[in-house]
């Protein structure tokens, strides 16, 4: 079984809207073991939609259309779909019936021009949208089905929900797909393959390769449970000191989840990544059960005045610096008292650089319970990229130490 | 002149990605005046890429794909390029060698798998890329064009930026249509469409509505510079208490420019925001001329021990309220003795809400010299949503009330 998305609008093509009407659809189909094959947007053009219609219609078995079916005059879709299809379009009064009561509740009185919504085309059947007044279509020639739903993302969400999902699950028996992942940190997209160069993966398991701003995901998926549990389990094994995570996670959320089995409160003094982190980990809700707060010391006077870093430090070995670095982690465990405390400071560029101290250049300091240490970095890329790789070396840091900690 | 982008990608297909990169690259076509004609996404298989690159280079004049040119198994865009276009794979040394000095310089050594990276198909141009491995590819039989870049958006920025910009200008005598912005804040788009309502724009002027996340801007654009100039300020006047700024300008760079004018530096002290604002800030290289640091007191006992909030002033009025923001900017301004101090206590939610205090409740405290004020704002919309809203409302305000101070 195969599927195509259209997409019909110019705002997608102008980039002006991001589609995200794709993202909902592939992420059902997906879900439903009808994972998307093709996807095109294109214009709203009457002869553009035709000859997508028939390019899709003659190699898929779903094809699904989004947007063109309003009331004015540059809702072209049904026009093609008979251009297409063949027939006329016919209007239905009970659709219009039910349309005109809509606005009527409203105490409105229902625009003329919506009685283009009561036209469906010959051999289509109309799917009630309780959340707009232009219904769903849906042709079937028995094997294939062709649906074209609104553009507007909460009615064809509407649509999705109300009408497809249950005519796919009914037509395609559709199976939902399995998916496992493993996110790994500190190791190359291509060091990893290497790593995993003779790693066998068995048949009906496939592996995508996802990499981040300054990390990789591995994701592991098909229709049998068991055997990607197993295929993810010796994968993991293979690459275990490069693992900082699974499925769901992410970094603030796995972190939270293990300072919230100790109790442990953590804060933060940040310079370069100027508030990053802490950002990150009020994204959160309930971040407050893990984190209490910290510090934004991007001067060097801020590192003096809050943290007390001492302005002798800072002469000598300079504001990005390990030592800087230990005594803004010690500065900050002394004014927040919290059990877990990070402290940040480097140069995120893209001045600001020199030869024996690059852009990129970034010193950390951690504090556990009973265990201190400070440690560099070279990040590369943009500001944007190395502020990001940062804040994720300092999350995953602590994750992979506190997974080692025994409780 | 028209243009056609595929995205080459399990990941959109899947639902895992919004395509982003299309709505980059859509974006500045359009703004080159090569506005994108059609938009296909396509699994990672060597016959559907091949399949789509016929599809497209006979029907286009320019074809750009992006994805798939990593160096692990499953990045098989330059096998499809040979396949289509024919040819063969050529390693080219310099490539090469550029990426093993890349590696070098950060102390790594470079995993053998990155000799994939130097392979270029012949007759093809290869685009330096010094935001990761993969060079992009560039082909021209004359009149059309194809490129092929990678999938990373910072490194797709960063080849369309560096060198499809340039090469598109140069070939299609590429013509930029003229932008010019009004940046509103404070005025719901219906209000704004009402004051305008009267409004004449001249023919050869467009006007587009850009809501943003609690704010609006206006979009002029066409051909005609002087036109567009004169009806920008004569629209502006007419909504001038609501700007707060034009074109390029963002809160941050805004703001920059108004401390920076003055000598003035700012701090902030920032709960529900968590970081959000100090974030947004130091994303801006530069931002220490005007930016020294802060303080993110997320928890209760943070605001007394970081700022010196009463807990009586806790108790009796609770975190969120006039009183703490009032006494939090006064803390601030002692301990990081700034000209300018902003602090923001509010509730994020989604939790955490009552009837007296609802979730997107958000209090205030302003410092500038010779004025301190607070106030209030109810923000609506999700936890990320009212972060936002708060930061740019903390960051605005203060634009508005710099901009009116006479220097």
């Amino acid at each position: 079984m195969n599927s195509a998305i259209i997409s019909i609008g110019n705002e997608i093509l102008l980039g002006k809207t991001l589609n995200t009407n794709l993202q909902y659809l592939a992420t059902q189909m997906a879900g439903l073991g009808l994972a998307v094959d093709y996807a095109v947007t294109i214009k709203d053009e009457l002869s553009v939609i035709r000859a997508t219609l028939d390019y899709c219609w003659s190699r898929y078995d779903i094809v699904i259309s989004t947007g063109g079916l309003g009331p004015t005059a540059d809702d072209i879709t049904k026009d093609a779909i008979v251009s297409f299809f063949g027939g006329d379009l016919v209007f239905r009064e009970e659709i219009w019936q039910e349309v005109t009561d809509r606005f009527k509740a409203r105490g409105l009185d229902v625009p003329r021009i919506n009685r283009n919504q009561a036209l469906v085309p010959t051999g289509f059947v109309a799917l009630n949208n309780a959340q707009g007044t232009a219904p769903g279509l849906f042709y079937s020639d028995g094997s294939r089905s062709f649906f074209a739903l609104p553009g507007v993302p909460l009615e064809m969400e509407h649509l999705f929900e109300r009408h497809l999902r249950g005519l796919l699950k009914e037509r395609y028996g559709a199976q939902s797909v399995i998916q496992r992942n493993i996110h790994t940190h500190g190791i190359s997209e291509s060091a990893l393959a290497e790593l995993l160069a003779d790693f066998e993966i068995p048949a009906g398991v496939n592996l995508a390769w996802l990499p981040q701003t300054g990390r990789v995901d591995l994701r592991l998926y098909g229709q049998d449970e068991a055997l990607i549990g197993q295929t993810l389990e010796s994968m993991a094994a293979r690459v275990q000191k490069h693992v900082w995570g699974y499925d769901g996670d992410s970094p603030v959320t796995k972190l939270g989840e293990l300072l919230q089995a100790r109790g442990w409160l953590i804060s933060c003094a940040e310079s370069c990544t100027g508030g990053l982190v802490q950002k990150m980990l009020t994204d959160q809700a309930g971040s407050s059960a893990y984190f209490s707060g910290g510090l934004v010391s991007y001067s060097n006077a801020q590192k003096v005045a809050l943290l007390g870093v001492s302005t002798d430090t800072l002469e000598r070995y300079g504001a990005v610096s390990a030592e800087t670095a230990g005594e803004m982690v010690y500065g900050l465990t002394m004014l927040c008292k919290t059990e877990v405390a990070v402290s940040i400071t480097g140069i995120a560029g893209p001045e600001g650089g020199s030869d024996a101290k690059p852009v990129g250049l970034v010193y950390f300091g951690f504090a556990i319970p009973g265990k201190t240490w400070v440690c560099k970095q070279i990040f590369s890329g943009t500001r944007a990229s190395i502020r990001q790789k940062a804040a994720d070396y300092a999350l995953i840091s602590l994750i992979k130490e506190l997974t080692e900690l025994v409780p």
